[in-house]
């Protein structure tokens, strides 16, 4: 990691970068007269370029149907309207009527023009918004916009579920005495499974930067962070992730400045990777957070493809939030993954100490696996020793609580 | 189901076969003290032929990778044995020798010729067999040996891990006046996955099968049944299904005679199905048997898969613990499948009660879907009437007991 990154770890949020002003309000989404945050805003007088990554199941909620025609279309962007409690998916006209009307609120309450906002809803599938409250919210944080880490460290609290913890990050860096600032905001905790997650993120930035340009940098940016993450295998129908580049800073990245670019594109890639970390840490009623390496698979994609059978196996994840370093599950896992595994070839290491050594168990070393497996953090790494394929995943165990918490909603 | 079939429910299992004698004994295999049963010796006098099903993993138990070499070779089958405790799975060289001698012992034991023997193993991964204990327990099994439904029942209750029951059945049907009998048992729990599971079983025939029409016959059944099932989606390194015929009733099951070869693909399609339902019932910490049938998808293919994805995804298994009719995760599910779900063509059935039709929810019944989902055992069924691919799985739900039982072990 470059020193020319400077790192804010949580940071006030996407208010964070200048030009950017939020707010974050309670309008009980959820419609049970509980006052906890649920409607956020954000908003750029200057107009920006955005990119965006979206879920790739075929069920997208209305939301996310939205935001992709946003952007295709020309227009200048000024922010997004966003809310949790209520996914607005599986709800046919209504839920598209109620998603415009979302946008054509919050576009009025920040003063912007139409077609310049996205909408993002997180929260329970199936079930219609309650516009009244949400009409009521949009009014209220259009008066609540301001440039001020309450109302930014708000607006990342709004768009939680059942998250414990706000979730942000901001990166500056120097260029010709001007400074980049590059911030974020997420939410996850359950549906968190690669090609994203019952994710939202929202990355802000001062750079000028071209929509194609500024699409290929987030697209890079979401291979090492929101794709490399792994809670319950569960793909959502909202996942959304957005980077809006406002240009105030006076800097404008373009691909001729190869070195500006780079250091560009290191600041979104921390942001992204700091804000799936802090999502795979704060999964529902997560233990253990578990760094994954796959290496030398036949390829990129068959460690990937034993990395996420290890990382979302249901004996595997139990046996980890029982600290038991049960490395039979593991090789029984990346068994299945299919992808050429030849077990008297494979080596398996917790942390640094070896577990197998050319598929030979090393038991001498039991006592330091369950000391590893019995810390909150801990690696593995598992070297097929076949090819030069590798892949890493952030996975979590998977507790009794997460099954008591979502057994009913 | 044809009448001509008569099938007792559970039975005294597969000694019911005419010429095959059992018994299962207690050798400590766990080597914690325990008296359980835990090895299991079948065998028949007359030679039989065989055919099995094996786990695809790309890790396999050295039994399953020894009983594939005795199923090529051309000798009689004579029988097999089984222990459960220890699945002599990754144990290297050593575990290849220990799956030999065992062979060799039964043999012995039960006085039968060598290389006319198969052995299966369940239990932890990665530990080497306590060979001093099978050694006793195979010569005590040989004198155990007997035509007697107790010998069976014990057979059945030694091949037996976290299964809180014996799973057996039989299958009689008569032809030319003579009776031909199909019986088997089974054993499952956890890592139970198509492609079959942490699962054994066993089925024996007093039919005379020509080797290569008894393969087809059980890789026919096992499609229906052993395939379809899933508690949590991990494929195991020891899933085998044997099924010997010894051809003691004095009737040859042929190509040629269309009717006799259909009563007995429909009798062993029974016993497998009827064990693979067993299986799935008696899932780890299971509380819920869900048959999920997937309809009007592109191709059978597509079915299976959004099955799958549905059958395996936590949340969906989570809300049937809790007893609660989260169709929004079931359709989550289903569309991260990617098989091209239309939402505003889905048809949802919890039994024969709409929950959405065309993609529109049908509140009106939400009563009656939770009194549906109360239920021990119920059905779902997903129309996706976009083509005429079908699938059914049998699934369960994800209990806080199956993740407390599995965090060590």
């Amino acid at each position: 990691m470059s020193d020319a990154i400077q790192i804010t770890n949580p940071s006030p949020g996407i208010g964070d970068t200048p030009g950017f002003v939020a707010s974050g309000v309670a309008c009980d989404v959820r419609c049970n007269g509980n006052e906890r945050l649920d409607l956020t805003l954000v908003y750029s007088k200057t107009p920006c370029t955005a990119a965006g990554v979206f879920t790739t199941n075929d069920v997208k909620a209305a939301p996310v149907v939205l935001d992709m025609e946003v952007l295709k279309s020309s227009a200048p962007i000024h922010g997004f309207v966003a809310n949790s409690g209520n996914a607005n998916a599986c709800t046919g006209a209504q839920g598209m009527a109620d998603a415009k009307e979302m946008i054509a609120l919050a576009e009025q309450a920040a003063g912007a023009p139409a077609g310049s906002f996205f909408v993002c809803s997180t929260g329970r599938i199936g079930r219609v918004l309650p516009m009244t409250n949400l009409r009521k919210g949009i009014a209220d944080a259009g008066l609540a916009l301001e440039d001020s880490a309450a109302q930014s460290e708000k607006a990342a609290y709004a768009i939680l579920t059942s998250d414990t913890k706000p979730k942000t990050v901001t990166t500056r860096f120097d260029w010709q005495g001007q400074t980049i600032t590059v911030s974020g905001m997420g939410k996850g905790a359950g549906m968190i499974e690669p090609n994203m997650a019952t994710m939202l993120a929202f990355v802000t930035t001062d750079a000028a930067v071209a929509k194609p340009l500024l699409q290929q940098v987030l697209s890079t940016a979401n291979q090492t962070s929101f794709n490399q993450i792994t809670v319950d295998g569960d793909m959502s129908t909202n996942d959304t992730v957005l980077l809006l580049a406002n240009g105030v800073s006076g800097i404008e990245v373009t691909e001729d400045q190869a070195e500006l670019l780079a250091l560009f594109q290191q600041a979104v890639g921390i942001v992204c990777r700091k804000l799936a970390e802090k999502i795979v840490g704060d999964g529902e009623r997560v233990t253990k957070f578990v760094r994954l390496y796959i290496k030398g698979a036949p390829s990129d994609q068959a460690a990937e493809k034993v990395a996420r059978a290890i990382g979302n196996s249901l004996l595997v994840k139990t046996s980890w939030f029982g600290s038991d370093p049960n490395w039979g599950r593991l090789m029984d896992a990346a068994g299945y993954a299919r992808v050429g595994l030849v077990e008297a070839k494979v080596d398996l290491h917790y942390n640094d100490v070896p577990a197998l050594l050319q598929g030979t168990p090393q038991d001498d070393n039991l006592a330091q696996w369950k000391a590893i497996v019995a810390n909150k953090e801990f690696s593995i790494t598992l070297n097929l020793n076949v090819g030069e394929g590798a892949y890493e995943l952030l996975s979590t165990d998977l507790s009794t609580g997460y099954v008591d918490f979502n057994k009913s909603e």
